[in-house]
């Protein structure tokens, strides 16, 4: 292996920030392509580059300056990256697999086509059309692209109530009445390797429809535990691209698992791979892209992830009240993106928890909660 | 706590390098100084300033663009620092304890001072001062500045052979017939806090004289281990300062401990807490700056540090062979140091074995040894 590889990496957020701070172990430069000038990882890496990632001709430009390129955000030109794919540059994760799921309704149409399991849909063009299928409510109506935590989804229980309706291409899903939402991180080299993290147990807080904390492991029984493996390396097997993938799952009331959605980058549900196990998802991530062999996606702890978010009602540049208490406790690691401003919800941050036992694990998240306050 | 503190660092080696990785975490923003313009740090800082770390002015002027200012070697200008101090800047560690360290032979009659075990010296103007202390000899000459690295170190038998002899400010000092050579990082606040973590054992490499390997814990009895920290424990209570420092102790044949040197700063005998203990050196470090807490220096597993240095006769652009197989291995850990230019015995980065067999993991880096090679 040489030095100094140049990574372009499109978007520069947390997820973006954290691998830059695995690659410094690789000695790889790398260069990022953001809209936002304070974007997390615009202090960080080597070249930040403004530029709309949706737009061609910055997507492509910008590929044309580094020698491998991948992504910390979906929503990326791919038309751009299919030409710069057929001009020889390595791109991870492969184009299509980033164009089918950046279009969650060619997404669902994927898990179909693959008898890969998922609640039941109907595309829609617009709002009128959800007049058509009465029969088919209470259902979630999501839109096609451009949603994320949570956004761009909402709930349709009846044909009175159309006013939070989205009027644009979207889906209607079947809600699907879960017991846990679990998430597993799944590897690919791109040439028929796979590999996956155990599965991890999301818990979400209702007020602002993020995770809230994330158990590894996920407490469900063994037999659920390898369904939900097989569910989600079939997915990125399908995919047929090399990258880290994150597959979303519902656990049903009679233990059946369903896919929800697919990432297909590093996730929040895989920050604590940083300190539970031997390999991270961003230390697969520089892996792949250095063409080395896949690490060990072993856990040497259990181990829980808490979101830090910014406190309502506070905008604006951010204080980190409560710090200075928790980083007393053992085994607490934490994780500030370098976001100069907070927001209400916002994801500032996270602290990573490793130990033996989930249960007194889960004890200390919910003090930490109590201590920590972004405000501004 | 706020975001975005300017931390200056003086020196632009893997240390500082190691210390911005971990400082993202936090959010910190990163100056750093060195004269090298090719520094491992110079790629993944805020701001590189390139210039000389002995200059009075230039690091005075550095010191005044940053909010903390610390080192990551101590070979830099204390009256600078001092100045600095006595208009407010935060130091870590404090400019009279670097001033102390940075002359070995103030260290030497510190340790004296303080009834601090250390092998008897003889302080020296120049060469032919030796003549005077035959029934001294065999002894080591040491340099009182600038050594590093078994830099500045040589033996002289007797009188006949004072050809390798320095003709500078340096010291003779009884040959220790040791059984062990040890390390022991130790943490302080500056405000009567202490911590140690567990002394580590450090195995060299005859030929280069640079620690080949290290296991920590070291292979010692609880009561070696207890006097290794009390001992230690001292060193930095007496110097009176905040930071981290490393002390080197040597283990004679019937258990007795004598302090060889002190590091006023991270160290190589320290990377294996990156992997193998909750709170890094590094991570400690960054605390202290940011007034935070210091962290646990509990280790959650045992582990082993491997020096990668430059393979003999290759100099030039860096080249690393076997790096694809041994990153196939579960627990190993990589960091390389981004310096562009290899240069036989230069350090280039280490790599982490974690485990719960010693043993197992000496094994390992044996193997490791004959697989990696850094050449140009």
């Amino acid at each position: 292996m040489e030095n100094n590889k140049i990574i372009g990496i499109l978007g520069g957020g947390q997820l973006g920030r954290m691998l830059i701070q695995q690659g410094i172990n690789y000695g790889i430069i790398t260069y990022v392509l953001d809209k936002d000038p304070n974007a997390s990882c615009s202090t960080i890496c080597n070249k930040f580059i403004l530029g709309d990632l949706l737009d061609f001709e910055t997507v492509y430009q910008f590929g044309k300056m580094v020698d491998k390129l991948t992504i910390e955000i979906e929503h990326v030109n791919v038309d751009a990256l299919l030409k710069l794919k057929s001009e020889g540059l390595t791109i991870i994760p492969d184009p299509d697999a980033i164009k089918i799921i950046q279009d969650k309704g060619l997404q669902k149409l994927f898990y179909k086509a693959n008898n890969i399991p998922t609640a039941d849909f109907i595309l829609l063009n617009n709002k009128s059309e959800i007049k058509k299928h009465e029969h088919f409510l209470p259902a979630f109506q999501k839109m096609r692209r451009f949603g994320y935590d949570g956004k761009g989804v909402t709930r349709i229980n009846n044909l009175e109530n159309l006013t939070n309706a989205f009027d644009c291409e979207s889906y209607l899903e079947k809600a699907f009445d879960f017991e846990k939402e679990i998430s597993v991180i799944v590897v690919a080299d791109g040439k028929g390797k796979l590999s996956c993290y155990d599965p991890v147990e999301l818990v979400f807080d209702p007020k602002y429809n993020l995770v809230d904390y994330l158990i590894s492991p996920a407490n469900i029984k063994p037999s659920v535990e390898n369904e939900a493996k097989m569910v989600a390396l079939k997915v990125v097997e399908k995919l047929n691209s090399a990258g880290i993938f994150a597959v979303e799952l519902f656990l049903g009331k009679n233990d059946e698992i369903i896919v929800n959605e697919t990432a297909p980058r590093a996730h929040n549900s895989g920050h604590q791979t940083i300190e539970g196990n031997y390999s991270s998802q961003f230390d697969q991530q520089i892996r792949l892209l250095l063409d080395l062999p896949l690490g060990s996606v072993h856990a040497h702890s259990s181990s829980l992830m808490l979101n830090l978010i910014g406190a309502p009602k506070y905008n604006g540049i951010a204080i980190y009240e409560g710090l200075a208490e928790i980083l007393k406790m053992e085994g607490v690691f934490i994780h500030l993106y370098g976001k100069m401003e907070t927001r209400p919800g916002r994801k500032m941050g996270h602290i990573t928890l490793i130990g033996d036992n989930i249960e007194s694990m889960i004890e200390q998240s919910r003090k930490i909660k109590k201590i920590i306050n972004i405000k501004a």
